[in-house]
């Protein structure tokens, strides 16, 4: 089946609609991240509320607590945790690249950061955990230096990433359920000859969708447009791309430009955690005395805000406490901004608007 | 206006409803205990989602943070938690006995756990906070000494609650909004005696109600019986009646044997937030490893539980990686589970068979 159908066009952004064996999802999309089989503070009633489309779930944490094979004894993670909407998972190799682990060409050994225990992570064998939890997008397992890095490393990440993408699409092709698509990585740094040179290997072997791996790891967000559009401008139209770890929304709305459809990343939820708000009017720090006895919402210009009726004076004061209610309040709030500024980024592509849409937001996020 | 009609008696068991001006609730009652304006992990739309009545909050808390003034200036504390049921304000009394407070006829003159500054609590600031947070039921200020005491202490508690409640009265009548309520304390310890002296000079200022508190102190739950019923035997059957820090299911139903209309206590939220959940078989402690494997909801039993569509695995995973989600699901579950304990043993009051249903449930918690 084809996987992805471009819906509408305004510039070098697109708007679409990922079809998969479990249904669909409007893109650009934006996925937050259930690292541990729950997105922090949320249930997946909370993910419905939200209009969630697609959930990012976590290789690595899920193998070592509570395994792959015990999920997989539930009937999956969809069952796991009571969510029909859709499940991406990475591949593990991100976390596994932080835990400093022994790599070879068969693959990483690394030690458990629950228990200290020793495991490999092979490109057959996050291909077979992501097989078990049964999610609906698996990616192949890759190799992420951070940036900056110097050419050779990121030579040598690019040659095992097509190495390892080969392997992982055989063991995919061999033991993945049907229903299970599989995406490849591009790697190549801020480098665009190795990122064409990626890519070219990362088409030949052929996959469902297509990442873009090896961005915001260290990088300013001025460096990777050239590398980001190399990338992109060599991707089949009929093919989902998906930019890995970015979630901030000029990033976004520059990836959108450059034609990508799906994101995750951990901040919006992490911000919330922190305390920090975002709202049409930019970040707001809500431990700022300031907000003590303020009665507005968090953002009046959010229509549905599910966190619409407390004010920051409430919020704020339980944030203050330390009530973990507060936490999930400002992740809900969060996470339906960002929906929200997806859905009118698909409307404004829908209109030819695009670019006006993309400089009202920087207007306010470049301050 | 009449606060208490009791629609059933069943032995000394008693099902009713009390009004006030802001509606009414029926009783035996369950009142959660939302510390900060808050329960521990939950909003104001969980509380509506759960049908909760009443929510306890605590003057001691939010006199220090964020302030009794700051939430008058917001409205008062309904509106601060956007939440229109019925609160309940303790005085502060209990918390402050526990810090060491300077103590004599005046008042408590104590330090913030959460700065170090001081602060003196008397009947009247106690008073006036209260009506300052708006709350529909506010609470005299009184001495309750821990369990055992000397019996000259549990005297001296007595003749300064009843002191200060003639104080807080006074108080209550000439600056509290005419829509609060305002309960008297019987203190006394496991005195007969005392208690009957203590219920006799509360009666004698007289209250919109009646409270029980210097019990669940320190004592066996059989020592507290007695003294229990001494107390509720003197008091008027058209006020309710409220026994303070009490949660588990068998002294629930034994002080609703004796009379009690109304309780509040931390106990089934705080078990929820140590994985200890309350269910038709009596405590299970999810942490433990045979619940890994186990695809059945937390208690079969229990109909529209807010918990019931993920299962024991999933729960007990969220719960042992730190995923805050568990503690509020399973905080949602121990409230629906013990309303649930006092509908049904409301229905079985107003049918007759009070007993058979409290033998029911001892059947379970006795074992």
């Amino acid at each position: 089946m084809l996987s992805f159908t471009e819906t509408a066009r305004c510039g070098g952004a697109r708007a679409g609609e990922v079809r998969t064996p479990r249904g669909s999802f409007a893109t650009p999309a934006f996925m937050p991240v259930g690292t541990r089989g729950a997105v922090r503070t949320l249930t997946s009633a909370d993910l419905e509320d939200l209009g969630a489309a697609v959930v990012l779930a976590n290789t690595y944490h899920l193998m070592l607590r509570p395994g792959a094979e015990l999920i997989a004894e539930r009937g999956g993670l969809h069952r796991f945790m009571d969510w029909s909407g859709h499940i991406l998972t990475d591949s593990g190799g991100y976390q596994v690249m932080s835990l400093e682990p022994k790599l070879d060409d068969a693959g990483a050994t690394f030690r458990s950061t629950y228990d200290g225990s020793t495991h490999t992570l092979t490109p057959e064998r996050a291909t077979e955990v992501q097989a078990l939890l049964g999610s609906d997008i698996a990616m192949v397992l890759d190799v992420c230096p951070p940036l900056p890095s110097p050419r050779p490393v990121i030579e040598a990440a690019v040659d095992r990433t097509a190495a390892w993408a080969a392997r992982a699409r055989a063991a995919h092709r061999s033991i993945a359920p049907p229903s299970q698509l599989q995406f490849g990585i591009v790697q190549g740094g801020l480098e665009v000859d190795l990122r064409r040179t990626s890519a070219a290997r990362t088409l030949e072997i052929g996959f469902d969708g297509y990442a873009i791996g090896g961005l915001s790891v260290g990088e300013e967000r001025h460096e990777r447009l050239e590398p980001l559009a190399a990338t992109t401008e060599m991707l089949p139209a009929d093919r989902p791309r998906y930019l890995m770890g970015v979630g901030d929304p000029l990033s976004l709305l520059e990836a959108v430009s450059a034609g990508v459809d799906m994101f995750d990343c951990v901040l919006p939820t992490r911000l919330a955690r922190h305390g920090t708000v975002l709202t049409s009017e930019g970040r707001l720090n809500l431990a700022n005395a300031r907000f003590a006895r303020d009665d507005g919402p968090l953002d009046p210009a959010l229509a549905n805000d599910p966190a619409g009726r407390w004010s920051r004076a409430y919020l704020r004061h339980l944030l203050m406490v330390g009530e973990t209610a507060a936490t999930r309040i400002l992740t809900l709030h969060n996470l339906a901004w960002l929906f929200e500024l997806m859905a009118s980024t698909r409307v404004a592509i829908a209109q030819g608007r695009f670019e006006a849409h993309a400089a009202a937001i920087r207007a306010v996020w470049e301050r």
